[in-house]
């Protein structure tokens, strides 16, 4: 196809969208041109981990937000990609719970079957992306890192595939400026170890607080205090961790909280979540949303209803991940290479206003899952996605639900079935608690 | 004047340009329209200090590098303004070495007194710099932080003087991704307290490897290891100080040195220095260099030869500081109102190269402040900036050098003579060691 198309971003997103052009190629379609351009120096996203935090060698923003030790917090089964299923990958069943190398090896696998690896320019930051209305096309400006060039190419249309939990949201207390203790976001936390014996404060009640703050107490952290802002997470913690009402201030090493309450700490970790941050964006094509389930302005939750050719892949709050990005750059394919017709803009937005009050109705992680999963199969229904089992893997969530309910710190050690292979995962050689070395080879180990 | 200039920065040296033109203002001359754009909310530059690392709360890399506890590393004698003193600030004599906040205060003194505040506009990253050769203008592009706009204006000159200690160079060295304790770059150094009781090594033999180190060991640090790769500080340490060769790899805390010794830490700090870093500038126009006393490329160590009417201010080695950006703005403020021209290019380029090879011939720091006084004579000479007693700060520094070898950590009790009012600073109420608290209130009382 005489065109061109700019993927932004190599994580599994941009992977998605490089593999549905593939896969169309391979069924013997004609594609059009791919350019990927990523600015880390290897594919994989967020599941790269770095102990750089900040700025990375070439003075850009550090795109990794993961940490050592991290382990999936939901079940494989759920983020199962169903052209490539976890058995096929490792040649047999593995528990439902692997540590991040073992997720990454596993998205890395079905990549390198592919041919996906010569689409995607390496260490090469986007820096600005122009639309000119006259001839229809975006210029998207490059640094290549290691050279120290600029460059700028033409593309008929742009992938955003950027992410968008590694622009930290951080918000300042009364306090923190003087705090005489490291104050670090959710986003710089790397090693727990350096938090052995301390007493932490933890601001946020969602995922990064609950597995910063479990993986801190596995990794001999004296206590967690959590502070929340709506609601506490409410778990069945152990004796050394409290949730209190949010911080007001915090006066040399002592926190105060909203209900009165103080608590002597030595480090604070603000896992206040992320902002989605488009520094390359014009703001006439730039998306404004926070972390939900359908951000507004996106019809079909992909494409920018101003413009149609630049899309959005994985701006969602997330409980389905890999599979969810598939059916969304499946779909993405469909519409640029002319198999799927958008309506038009005012059609988009009814469209869209639709999902979105859908949305608002949702009150509760059940019903979020139940809108997250009729969201995908409205996605899947036009395009040739191996179809999977959408409401087999949302029934898995909810158990995953309840299962942590129960044990916040045991129900990494659960067992799920595999929607696609039908097979329940083994469990694991050693409970979560107790497995301090989260290598591929150790998880791997019989 | 009917033409206008941009300042990038409200550091020292963007504060510098900007009263240089106010002061030819208020001798009665008619200057060009000034817009200052300043990413920070208030002016002042490194010297703000920040809590914050990596990012800012608006996604922006966090400009500050400076931390806690951060005293004058050199006598203030030697960066006191020709044209406001400190006895004139603070209404009488002060000790040589002040702690940050006073030196922030003085600063903001000379500024607060002039009209500075109304060109600046706050809240405001630069994120590009165009230049068209055929109206010979600069198109500015700004993003507004608070209203998440951007904007471009154009303008006739530019000055960029945005620093050059903010952006980290920091090298990988085998291991550091698996080290089990904090990994940081000498920029998101913000509290010694959290060191306190560890092992710490500390990559790099300059100014931040020093200062960091002997304040860890003032506010606890049990040891502190400096690793070097051309020549160890040579510093009188006390005990708990080893200086040794290169770092080799690190194994779990073990760090392993060129000369085949090893040493346990509990967490690594690379003073590694900083890159020169312009993400708003085209290839065409930015200043590639290291940190050097003569910047190539840059006519007077000011102007881009290539293009003279974009002006770089502060991009040196710095032993002069808040003078040196004064007489560096003022003679920009000639040049750019037509007091002083500028020779052609390859005039330009033939006096550049004569300082750079005399910068090559610089064998050690006392030739290195003669050389930089040499350099700020040069610049004096044409314009009206009250003219100070160069030489006598450089003997200063002199001193200041043999006072460090003498007692590295006792060498900020020393007094000095200022050579604009003649007097001999007091003696600080507590000695350095001892002052835990670096509040201005503590430090200027009696
Ligand atoms: C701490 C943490 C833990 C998580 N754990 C899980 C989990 O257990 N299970 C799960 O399913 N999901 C998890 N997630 C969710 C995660 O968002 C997804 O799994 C997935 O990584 C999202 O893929 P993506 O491609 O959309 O974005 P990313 O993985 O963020 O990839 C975006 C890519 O774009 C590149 N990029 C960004 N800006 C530029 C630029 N200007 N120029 C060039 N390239 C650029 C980045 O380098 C990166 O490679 C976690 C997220 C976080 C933050
Ligand atoms: C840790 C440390 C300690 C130091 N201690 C001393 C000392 O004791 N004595 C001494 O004399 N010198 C010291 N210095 C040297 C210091 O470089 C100078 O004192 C001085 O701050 C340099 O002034 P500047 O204006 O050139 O740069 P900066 O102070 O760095 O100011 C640059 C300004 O530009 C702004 N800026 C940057 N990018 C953008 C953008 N894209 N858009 C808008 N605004 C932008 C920044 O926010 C900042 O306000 C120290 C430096 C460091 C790093
Ligand atoms: N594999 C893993 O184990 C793992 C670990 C960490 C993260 N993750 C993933 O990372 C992603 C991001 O999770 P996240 O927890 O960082 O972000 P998030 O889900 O967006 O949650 C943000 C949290 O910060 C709070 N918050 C925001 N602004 C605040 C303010 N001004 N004051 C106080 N609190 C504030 C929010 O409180 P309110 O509730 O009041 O809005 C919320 O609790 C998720 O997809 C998650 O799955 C996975
Ligand atoms: N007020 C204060 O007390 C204070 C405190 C800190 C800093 N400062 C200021 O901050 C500025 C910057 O000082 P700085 O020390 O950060 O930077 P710097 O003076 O540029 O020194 C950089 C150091 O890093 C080393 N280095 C660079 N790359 C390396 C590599 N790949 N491997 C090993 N070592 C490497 C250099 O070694 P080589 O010698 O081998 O090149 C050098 O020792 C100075 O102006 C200083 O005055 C002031």
């Amino acid at each position: 196809m005489n065109f061109r198309i700019a993927v932004l971003g190599a994580g599994p997103s941009g992977l998605a969208q490089i593999r549905a052009f593939e896969a169309a190629r391979l069924a013997g379609a004609d594609i059009p041109e791919i350019v990927c351009y990523e600015k880390q120096s290897d594919l994989g996203g967020l599941w790269n981990y770095t102990w750089r935090t900040g700025l990375d060698a070439y003075g850009e923003p550090v795109h990794g937000s993961m940490y050592r030790y991290l382990w999936s917090n939901g079940p494989k089964e759920c983020l199962e990609f169903a052209d490539y299923s976890f058995e096929e990958h490792f040649g047999r069943p593995i528990p439902s719970y692997p540590p991040r190398a073992v997720l990454r090896d596993y998205i890395m696998g079905r990549v390198e079957k592919s041919g996906a690896r010569q689409y995607i320019r390496f260490d090469t930051a986007v820096h600005w992306v122009d639309y000119t209305e006259k001839t229809g096309k975006f210029a998207v400006t490059v640094r290549d890192l290691k050279e120290d060039q600029l460059s700028t190419e033409e593309f008929d249309y742009v992938v955003v595939a950027t992410g968008h939990f590694s622009t930290p949201n951080a918000p300042y207390f009364e306090g923190l400026n003087q705090f005489p203790g490291r104050v670090l976001h959710a986003h710089d936390f790397r090693d727990a170890c350096e938090f052995a014996g301390k007493d932490l404060l933890l601001i946020g009640s969602s995922y990064s607080a609950e597995d910063i703050g479990t993986q801190c107490h596995k990794y001999g952290a004296k206590s967690v205090t959590f502070s929340y802002r709506s609601q506490p997470m409410g778990f069945d913690w152990p004796d050394s961790f409290t949730e209190r009402p949010l911080l007001t201030k915090v006066v040399g090493k002592t926190a105060y909280f909203k209900d009165g309450s103080s608590q002597n700490v030595d480090a604070i970790i603000l896992c206040t979540g992320y902002q989605h941050h488009f520094p390359f964006l014009p703001d006439e094509l730039t998306l404004n949303t926070h972390n939900r389930l359908y951000p507004e302005a996106l019809y079909k939750g992909i494409f920018l209803e101003k413009n149609p050719k630049l899309v959005f892949l994985g701006m969602q709050d997330q409980y389905y991940t890999f599979n969810m990005f598939d059916a969304q750059a499946w779909y993405a394919r469909d519409v640029i290479m002319g198999r799927i017709s958008l309506p038009d803009e005012s059609a988009m937005a009814a469209d869209s206003a639709d999902w979105v009050k859908q949305e608002q109705g949702v009150e509760n992680p059940f019903q979020a899952i139940d809108f997250q999963a009729a969201y995908i199969r409205d996605l899947l229904q036009p395009t040739d996605y191996p179809t999977f089992d959408v409401e087999g893997v949302a029934e898995i969530f909810k158990q995953w639900e309840h299962h942590k309910e129960a044990d916040i710190l045991g129900y990494r050690n659960k067992s799920y079935r595999s929607t696609l292979t039908g097979t329940l995962a083994p469990a694991h050689h050693t409970p979560w608690m107790q497995a301090m070395d989260d290598s591929l080879e150790t998880f791997l180990s019989e």
